[in-house]
């Protein structure tokens, strides 16, 4: 069986692993766009920060270890075309000659890229880019030419725009660097996926660490002005322009559907790929898998919510029906981790806002409660806010934020699992939960919070 | 209503605290045998260690917190008798008299104390004891004599019979204030409550500590020498005799239950005493909690498991009764961990061998996978063991070994929700975890092992 795939990165990579492993004599070709598959996207930042020294060191797998696996790949390679009823792909090669590919099973996993900006400056045939100090930051690619630009131009200060996951690690990145960094986001608070109230002790830690954030602003422009960029931006106090030598543009992402929808797929939320819980395409043979592809939420049904851990289930899903298996994806509830500085927030579920706008009846409690016995040193405490639902107590999510080091993401997941698992808020004070004084106390934190609900 | 509850540790002082949080106008009695109501037992090793240097840092709550919560406290009391048909509880005072006190709810809720022992020297009329250098280790007054011996006698070694949860922290406790530690453990490796092959990553890293560990061996008798004692063993090769100035004996607890087996109680597994899923003891109005009582596992019926957590679990549910609630007891998997100088395990559930003994069937794998991606600094090893039903996948148990500070205990407890939502192995893997790179992987660490099962 000739098992083609579209894409090297997590949920592609994950698909021809998985149907190797189903089926060792699966003949499994990956079309690679660069030349860096199986690469941590979100390493990034820390390759940036000078963490990883060797940016080598973020492939998931190395491309030896790929072959060794049995997956032929095909790098540097773009694929132009399906040809769904032939059962055929066009690529250009690196020669920048066309080939057409047959395939058994196909599986598209074209992942996601840069939104569309309405930013002057950013779009059209003058477009600033990184020769001008301006980058975006989605590929290795882009993360050479952030490096080569900080190395050669060693800037002193920099403007990220977005205050999402990856503005908050960048952020952190270029601090590290000693650059001084400028964050500005739209929304009235940093990291819009956690409560503002939660989101603001983040936001103090940047603050702590010099980072000058601004929030409730909008970019209306950048301008290079001989050596340095201009960057207008407005909000409530009027326009203001802020003189920079380095900008960072993390606004989002938007799926990559052009090859799909034009074999005749179908798009829902977020203009993502439908596919059902087979992960298949509707179009025979073809399977679709990660930030390219509408995501079921457990609570809210399809969605699109591009993560790599979902890429990952997805990818191997789609291998495995690919390979002849009977997988579905049971879907995800969001659950997030991000460290910034020497905090970490983790997330999962619905807060109280996501499930009144999704019309499900929600209440929160919070605690600030220490992660293990203050006697023992080393004690911080996590803010932990639950919701769920008055009515029956079913829980629908958590969100945490602590000190890194102090176990805040695997209470997250210990969260996750309980609203997986269809349990209530009541049901986490029966969880028997480990302590030992070093790491807990007798009722875990998370059990303290849920103990506010009544 | 009037309730009395005899015990001032975690489970009397939870049913004390529950009681008044539902009904303000309780009139709660707590009589406590000695001065130390509320007290982290757990935490004694490090006061020991010179890591929490005020012992008073150890009380969960303080007399003026219990007080200040509702609770009438009855310290240095120790209860004598209870007339179960009378509904009173015979007292002796600390000025020695003796006292009858009426309730209309009682809970008891005393606990467990040292095993007897065998070993010669420690029973009878001129049985050693701290005054010759010879400590048990259940109580704050066991700590304060343990802590006035090693600080008036200086004592350059110690013996400490018996590798449990205790021993172990103890021997790190002992070791960190310079004193040349020996651990003599029967069974074949320590922690016998974890698998041999995972326990002796721990015996390694008491090693390493420069922890003498003998296991395989038999403590025949403590004698005293003039200034020191010694310490007669046997094992396969032969009678040994250890010479050191401090014996710690910490081989294991059983539950005090004269006081409910003399009113008429019953006894079960363990020799504790009997009680339903409401903590009801049988005789009218009396409830029992804690080490003192049976304890029902999740996975095995009902067994003897005294744990701190369960303690405040069954506390709180007699409170919440006795108050004229109607909570249910839901049982617990043995949920457990303990750290080991710069190690930490933590386990759930059944090993394969606990299954195999209670004729379940079971299987396991075992991965050693690293805390977070390995190109972020501080990545560590973790030894994961699940055990689940080889035919229906069910979750059975899961073990793990790793470095503190990289959220091993939480991963346990993340397989302890899953254990009690009763989900398969296979499940695992579609859990939606967290991720980034310094605290995971995208596949966390528990579902790379699930998914070494087929």
């Amino acid at each position: 069986m000739r098992l083609l795939i579209i894409g090297g990165s997590d949920a592609g990579i994950m698909a021809g692993l998985r149907a190797r492993q189903l089926d060792p004599h699966t003949d499994v070709t990956i079309i690679v766009a660069d030349n860096y598959p199986n690469y941590s996207i979100c390493g990034i930042p820390y390759h940036v920060a000078g963490e990883v020294p060797d940016w080598h060191d973020l492939a998931h797998r190395t491309s030896n270890d790929l072959e060794a696996a049995g997956l032929s790949l095909r790098l540097d390679t773009r694929a132009t075309s399906i040809d769904a009823t032939g059962h055929t792909v066009t690529v250009r090669t690196p020669a920048g000659t066309v080939e057409t590919i047959g395939y058994d099973q196909l599986v598209v996993a074209t992942g996601a890229g840069p939104t569309s900006t309405t930013i002057s400056g950013l779009s059209g045939p003058k477009a600033l880019g990184p020769d001008d100090g301006v980058h975006v930051l989605h590929t290795i690619d882009n993360m050479h030419a952030v490096q080569h630009d900080l190395k050669t131009r060693q800037p002193t200060t920099a403007v990220i725009i977005g205050a999402g996951y990856i503005g908050l690690e960048m952020a952190e990145a270029l601090t590290r660097r000693g650059i001084a960094v400028t964050m500005i986001q739209r929304g009235p608070e940093i990291l819009s996926t956690l409560d503002p109230d939660l989101a603001r002790i983040l936001h103090n830690e940047l603050d702590r660490h010099g980072v000058t954030v601004i929030t409730g602003t909008t970019v209306e422009r950048i301008k290079r002005h001989t050596s340095h960029l201009i960057v207008t931006v407005t909000n409530s106090a009027g326009i203001q322009r802020i003189e920079t030598e380095f900008v960072l543009t993390v606004v989002g992402v938007q799926p990559n559907t052009g090859l799909l929808t034009k074999a005749g797929a179908k798009t829902g939320p977020g203009n993502a790929i439908v596919v059902d819980d087979h992960m298949r395409t509707g179009l025979p043979d073809i399977y679709a898998a990660g930030d390219c592809v509408i995501t079921k939420h457990r609570l809210l049904g399809n969605t699109w919510m591009p993560l790599g851990t979902t890429a990952h289930k997805q990818g191997r899903i789609a291998g495995e029906n690919a390979a002849g298996g009977d997988a579905t994806f049971k879907g995800v509830l969001g659950t997030q981790a991000v460290k910034v500085f020497d905090l970490v927030a983790a997330s999962t579920g619905l807060r109280q806002t996501d499930a009144q706008s999704a019309r499900l009846p929600a209440r929160s409690v919070t605690a600030t409660v220490d992660d293990h016995k203050a006697y023992y040193p080393g004690s911080h405490p996590i803010t932990i806010r639950l919701t769920a639902d008055p009515t029956t107590g079913q829980l629908l999510g958590g969100q945490l934020v602590g000190t890194y080091g102090s176990e805040v993401s695997k209470r997250a997941d210990v969260i996750a699992t309980a609203i997986f698992a269809g349990l209530t808020i009541q049901q986490l004070s029966d969880l028997d939960l480990s302590y030992t004084p070093p790491l807990a106390a007798p009722w875990d934190a998370i059990q303290t919070t849920a103990q506010h609900w009544q």
